[in-house]
């Protein structure tokens, strides 16, 4: 049998864990209803969004002119993906009547031809489609077909995905190598991966097919990027980094040589998951063994040279983009919230192509610091670049710095983040299992009950347990009948002391992990119970050799989560603490804003004094300096810039 | 009796000294040629300069268009002061025709008035003085005046001078306070500290009136910038960093806030050591005790808070300016060669104005790293920036390196610092002494003969030794008549055991030191000789607790010099360098490049396999990692980057 589509497992998964339910709590309560405001720009203080009234103008609706980015409508359409998962998790009707509205004001949008973007059609009507390698139509119809998959999944309306096929019908129309078409591909991938989830529920190959068009087409010579410039008079949307730039430097849209080529994450770091998440899309529904084969080169290049710690990728602001091998700056890092979500998607179906808990264990780690860093506790406040160290006195004044904010910030002029965070949440239930022909893997530990259909019959899951913060994992495995498949259940990287209990009876577990999963193949009863115990120790994290930026540092883990340090617990001027990565680290659970986590204490040493001021700013041949004890508080990094200003360091000086 | 103008004293110094004869001659015989090829457009695979060209056509001896930036005037006459020293040192009948030609060339540009600027004179003649921040009219002005002063020194002939003093009287004549006067002041301070050169020279009151007005007028309300804008219609020259940038971010240009009420060193780098030169220059001439302390607050604020351990300023390629206290980042330093050129023009005229060593000290920090570390030994190749680590891999692909070079350039298309280091070089003997009421202080340690006069009478020095490889200064002080004064050496903040003879006679050091020189206050006679020896052991620096970027790390000091380490002596990978505070270091004269220059080696260990590539990106609950015995060569910093392309620090990782 076929994978089963992760698109279609959200509404099968009820997430009931106490962590995330609080998150998608977050995401239904205040996220979805405060971007709704956002997008009607009713927030004070803010840049105005008005893509909703970008809308209403191109539905004829509304008078006035566009207003916004070239890419506002994915703002809308990644808010509808949202509210589908939010409508999917917990109903609520008054939600589907706006989104409803919503989408039925893009049917009127939408041309005859099927088109749909209101930059074009309000603002310069007669140049659709000339600037691909920089305007976006292609990424927002993506984002519009992955909201039209998502609500019908969600709530069984087709109004959207209807709008959605038109849509990508006429593109399959107007792109392709053939004569009379565009040989044309996305400067902003999305649309790929878009098309994949379109193809799985309508089984229409047209769509499989445009998809691969896109793929192979990109980078090809002679190069449409510059045909298309030339074409309409060498003109150029951006001048960021100067005129014409997005069409020279072909690395940051991952267009300078064909995928099948390239062997190292380069460029826009969010456009490289994008695409690669549609690559492996494709290879796993197409069997290409060659697109799997370029997905696990650049998986491995990415990960095993250009990823933080954080899961993070990017690390430097201009471009958005990828530096190079083991350049990876703490304090610069761009590390986009976004490129965290992409990854994970790109993991999501690495998994699904190709078994293996490396795949999982990126996804988590992205996940639960990157991903969930770039909202704030209080579901209103979204950081866009997450750094791995900040020093707010210096982020003042120093311009290699702009990027970085040291708070989060109410919402972006380009605001991808904030609505992406809430579809991830929203969705978190795709990512817990991959359904094979032979099994089922457990990715991540999150409490939910899932009603999974098998070829060999249904399987119902309930998954248990306090992660992140506590080690047992307990799933309740309930067959209607006997049935006889795996459960693999991914043992992360972290973790050294995995225990296995099936009904009370501890499993050697040496003899069954493979490809990093603990593969537990026999007849499932109704009543069986999987325990999994997952010892969180506090663990002491060191950078390769080659990573400069970790050198003479050590970073903490326990569970998925990093910690890091923050100026609040410990005192400014982070870089004078010195911690002996043999200390005895001790938890305990906050309060406040901490209830509920756990925490690290450790003993640590603190070099200079509180007149540093008036010692000289160098000095010769002084012995090292003196420090003193002091108590480090760890908190999760996910959880840092959650009270006032402060300094943050993920990397610890070591002692 | 008055301080005599250090201005006047290099035609008396007669530079003897092994190493700097060696630069003069590379500035006589190499740099002043090829720069002057380069000012007329005779250098293959550089930018053109134009900058001759610009002149002939303004003296109507050529047709054609203005090309180049709007002080590329500047570069002639930064070249013609270079020249002017030159010829002190060395004449050359050619080369002083050359500049004769240069000089009339100049005279035909000059309109009637006064004014001389090619860029409006030939492009936007209506445009005159309508946007004094952005458009560096009086900076140009200056380098005028200062090649001006120079030339007359240098050669007795006053053509020069003679257009720089109309020049002058034009612009006392257009700038002011008063009704029908323009109330503005320069957007790049150089014209103050040129005046106060052209007063001593003149004793006009006229120019030290004007200075002193557009010291006291800079950042008054409401606001001159603000002011001649709106007068032009909002519009700006420059569009870096977005239009008007200049006008509004005041602080780039010091004008902010009137010099009075300013307690940081902000903005542009090379913008405040030529305007606080200026300052101080003007504080001694007119006894201004208020002036006097405004040098010393944002001396104190840039030196103790704001300095690289070479002597460079300025963290910041946004601006080229200063970030704030303690942020001194190694590698994304800017640190303009022509900042710390300014800085020791500053520190110069401290020296004149209060005597203490500390002005001595940073002056010879930035001339024997910073400023030699501008030009490469071949003296035709030059840093515009001079960071303290490069990574030459990571450089091609993070973008926060885009100012940083790792090799030298030929020439800039901006190209303010080689001629600046041409200039600074052949006028080095006006660092070496400052003429006291009272006596000489003797700043820098190089050997020369100079003939001074004191109200006393005629003193001759000739100071001899081999600094800065070794640590024996003699001083053979031979005055016409026996002559009763002071003389003063200068105990650097580096040496820690100085040894002092007058004829063979050790003198007790302690009980004559005084503002950190060693006052010797007798009554000289023809044969007298000091014997002066600065042990120049090897120091091991360390930065202050709030300096994060020297955390945890150490520099390596011998005599003047600061030590950095190159990938081609140690191999690549150099943070991974542990060096050892105690360890023996041992100095050696290297050969080839570094042939009679000192060296040090020490032990050292290595972190670190040469698999590195293979091993995870983070690993967990792994010891410390194993490091190897290598022997560690530093190599002078000022000789960075004169062999192949690699890494280089200067701030090792300590054991």
């Amino acid at each position: 049998m076929k994978n089963l589509s992760t698109e279609s497992l959200f509404k099968y998964v009820k997430v009931t864990d106490e962590f995330w339910s609080k998150y998608q709590s977050l995401v239904n309560d205040v996220v979805i209803p405060y971007q709704w405001n956002a997008l009607n720009d009713n927030i004070e203080n803010t840049e105005p969004s008005h893509a909703i009234k970008n809308l209403k103008i191109a539905a004829g609706e509304a008078e006035g002119e566009f207003y916004g980015m070239v890419f506002q409508d994915s703002d809308v359409t990644k808010w509808l993906e949202a509210v589908a998962y939010s409508l999917a998790n917990k109903p609520d009707p008054e939600l589907e009547k706006i989104a409803d509205d919503v989408i039925s004001l893009i049917g009127k949008a939408q041309l005859d031809n099927g088109y749909v973007n209101t930059y074009f059609t309000i603002k310069e009507p007669e140049k659709k489609w000339t600037n691909l390698c920089e305007c976006h139509e292609l990424y927002c119809a993506g984002h519009l077909i992955e909201a039209g998959v998502a609500y019908y999944h969600a709530t069984g309306k087709n109004a959207l995905l209807t709008i959605s096929c038109k849509f990508a019908d006429h593109i399959y129309d107007v792109f392709g190598n053939e004569p009379g078409k565009l040989a044309g591909y996305p400067g902003h991938p999305e649309v790929e991966l878009a098309l994949m989830r379109l193809y799985e529920v309508t089984q229409n190959e047209k769509y499989l097919n445009i998809c691969k068009y896109f793929i192979e087409q990109r980078g090809q010579q002679p190069h449409f990027y510059d045909i298309e410039f030339k074409k309409r008079g060498e003109t150029s949307f951006w001048h960021v980094h100067g005129p014409a730039w997005m069409i020279k430097d072909k690395h940051y849209s991952q267009a300078h040589i064909p995928l099948a080529e390239q062997h190292e994450a380069v460029g826009h770091a969010v456009r490289f998951v994008y695409l690669l998440a549609g690559v492996a899309h494709l290879a796993r529904i197409s069997k290409d063994q060659e697109k799997l084969g370029i997905c696990k080169i650049l998986w491995d290049n990415m990960v095993n040279k250009q990823m933080y710690v954080t899961g993070g990728i990017g690390s430097q602001s201009c471009g958005e983009s990828f530096s190079c091998d083991y350049d990876l700056p703490n304090d610069t890092a761009y590390t986009e919230t976004c490129a965290s979500i992409g990854l994970m998607m790109f993991a999501n179906r690495m998994l699904q192509l190709d078994t293996n808990s490396k795949y999982g264990d990126v996804m988590e780690r992205a996940l639960y610091n990157t991903v969930l860093a770039g909202m704030a506790l209080d579901g209103k406040h979204f950081f866009y670049v997450n750094p791995l160290e900040v020093h707010p006195k210096s982020i003042q004044h120093n311009h290699i710095y702009d990027h970085v904010k040291p708070t989060r910030q109410q919402w972006f002029g380009c605001a991808c983040c904030p609505p992406n965070i809430a579809r991830i949440i929203g969705s978190i239930g795709n990512y817990i299992y991959s359904i094979k022909d032979d099994g089922v893997l457990v990715n991540l530990y999150i409490g939910n009950k899932t009603h999974i259909e098998l070829p060999q019959g249904q399987l119902l899951l309930e998954q248990n347990g306090n992660y992140p913060w506590q080690d047992s994992i307990q799933i309740d495995v309930s067959p209607t009948m006997p049935l006889r498949t795996k459960i693999a259940l991914r043992i992360p990287d972290w973790c050294h002391s995995p225990i296995l209990f099936i009904n009370d009876q501890q499993q050697e577990l040496e003899s069954i992990i493979s490809q990093g999963y603990a593969e537990i193949d026999r007849i499932w009863k109704a009543g069986d119970r999987i325990r999994l115990s997952l010892p969180m120790d506090v663990m002491v994290i060191r950078g390769n050799p080659l990573l400069r930026h970790a050198d003479g540092k050590i970073a903490i883990q326990r569970g998925p989560l990093v910690y890091c340090i923050e100026e609040q617990d410990n005192g400014a001027e982070l870089h004078n603490i010195r911690l002996d990565s043999t200390t005895k680290f001790e938890t305990f659970t906050g309060n406040g804003l901490f209830a509920g986590k756990t925490l690290i204490k450790a003993d640590s040493v603190r070099i200079g004094s509180q007149d540093a001021q008036l010692l000289p700013l160098y000095s010769y041949n002084q012995p090292k300096p003196e420090t003193k004890k002091q108590e480090l508080i760890l908190i999760p990094y996910f959880t840092w810039a959650n009270r006032s200003l402060g300094e943050m360091r993920v990397w610890i000086n070591e002692k």
